[in-house]
């Protein structure tokens, strides 16, 4: 089941350096393995924000909670879900 | 290049609906044409909504517009657009 | 799983008014099997509004956008889909 | 009497963790117990988002204010009422 | 129980003079007959628009929807609710 | 001549306990004592909300803004003013 | 006592062009004799949109409202009001 | 002097097609007789919406209100205008 | 050339009481300056808010630019601006 | 390919006072050697703000993201980017 997810990140410019480091490179280890996996199908760059739509892929919306919730940078994000299903004239097979 | 577009449709509801009915076939070959081209990457829908969120795979800004502006429910529609670029954080190679 | 449904319901006011009194009676018969079926497990009006607030029990995205997109009054509402879980301090067995 | 109220929590992120433990815990004790009492009806989390919707049954308007103003969180929320009642279309019986 | 209620009419500028002319008339009979009874404590117009702001003093919801739905203007209106208490600060002893 | 007035405070979450209680205390005084002279004629609190729905009687615009801008907890707060004035339906004498 | 007023106009595009002209007309008259007689102080186009930004000078809010809904495009209009008073800086003393 | 224009075009659907197209083609020589007389310096369309942004270069507010009221598309847009000057970076000469 | 241009002043909380004071004289100083040379026009307190409603008269918008950016309280000001000019109905021969 | 970008910047009132003058000398040298590469075609500062629009011509989203996320300010602005193209009623040979 498909789901589209905005996340807006927003550091405050006062964290110290490494713990700013250390939570971005937790961030993208956490979404890599979540990729690998299949859950998280899809991520791309807004241009020109520190900003990411994505596409996960979960059993329901406990799953899809549990894995932004656990996110390194969830205390400093905001997240919009948007619930996404196969539309009707879509031909890809793999898609929904 | 890819670009998110959201397209909520608002079809007036005093539209008689044989032209209410010709256009939507129209709107869903083109749509379909589209998809088998490649330029028309993924189409949702969104639950609840008469609106889709796709991604389109277009050359440039003006590819992007001839495809958006020719679409047969264009003028019933309001469309979002949000430019994209590769995550520094995706693995997919063919997802950019 | 469950979702919250809101729905405003804004009538066109020179709609026929037998054409508003069948679409209402139709509205309210399909509301009532869902219910019955269990997939449409809370419906409250909001105080002042022609709108309510409902929580669905669905099993996946796209049975709660069949449900949706098959109302009678489907075309004369703005509809906003929010996906829902069992919150951690909740104590009721059953509401999940 | 029926209130749809929604809760987005914000915690200041440079709030010592033991102090933010401590209000968690406060929390939830504080919840649980207006559950068992059943003025707390229903409380449901938001996928993605630190937020929840809940459904308070109460006597009036000053109580349900009590309730929410001695929420140990409160001073971390952004609370929204809405006032609910009975649907015409409704068929449960408990449900208003 | 006290409630703000704030009105915004809008009435379609196509509906026949003496169509206006009647509901307006209904409209006013209805209101000044809750203000009588003690239901509509107040009423005030915003100064420039076609709007009131109004305190209902009711026993609960459901009849605060009953007497707001029943409006003659209700189809031409947007209403929007607060709830209301007695403020910890009031002196009046007869305003909640 | 009335207003209408809504407040939200918000008060730091860093500010000294004592310095809150010191400006709360100053804040209830001021507002009963210009209840006691009659220009702040209503006062009620919103439920869920750290926020205030008042009605006040002065002689104009100045006199309202003394009034406000003198609130202890003033640049604590986000006021919104509507002017009003009596309702071509009201039925009080004494309310406008 | 001033107010800013600002006035957005939409008329109806199928509105008969001989009711344009008149009501035009009209409105123009009604401006210039409340600006000869000191009540509509200032006004002034906002470039590029159909809507203007002005300055009252009224008794009280009763006056205004009294002016502002006898416009004869009223029932096209969008009207804002914001209470104003001197300002503590102001040098020109006819300015308020 | 320079102002950013943007204007959203919307066409009642019930316009007669030959009205439209003439509308259009009034339109689309009005906008290159500006251009080419240099007051209409810069016009590009939005990807996906039936939008512009634009820059002029008026001797003041007044000619620019001119130049956007005689737009023969004036009464179907709605039109932004924000006041623009030469930036301290910037490095082009004619470019202000 | 006239702009109307709104300015909502936000002094931090913590800023050092001495520091409040030295920047709210030279705003008083300068804006008073700019009165007496006749390119700040206006100026009128918003009921309620630490705002103001200005009207200026420049010559173009960089100077306009250059009175705003050099405000004392330039950096804690939200500032909105808006191109007025004279209107078709004004009948004030000074007022454009 | 062209895009507009605006730039609004916000830079905390706390930030030591050599720390803003670095960046914004870094800020200013950054953009005017984009400038004279020809990817940053155009600069304007925006009357009243502290904000700019600008035009940038690039390859593609990719490289318009690394050249707006390697700003010096760029975690202390909001950006909104808006995908332009040639209008059809264009005369400028280089202005797309």
């Amino acid at each position: 089941m498909l789901f589209q997810v905005r996340m807006d990140v927003k550091i405050p410019h006062d964290l110290p350096a490494e713990q700013v480091a250390e939570v971005l490179a937790a961030e993208k280890a956490y979404s890599q393995e979540l990729q690998r996996q299949g859950s998280w199908r899809h991520i791309w760059r807004i241009a020109g924000q520190y900003s990411n739509i994505s596409i996960f892929d979960v059993a329901d919306n406990a799953e899809l909670h549990a894995l932004l919730s656990g996110l390194p940078l969830f205390k400093f994000m905001h997240i919009e879900v948007t619930a996404l299903l196969r539309h009707p004239s879509a031909i890809r097979e793999n898609d929904s």
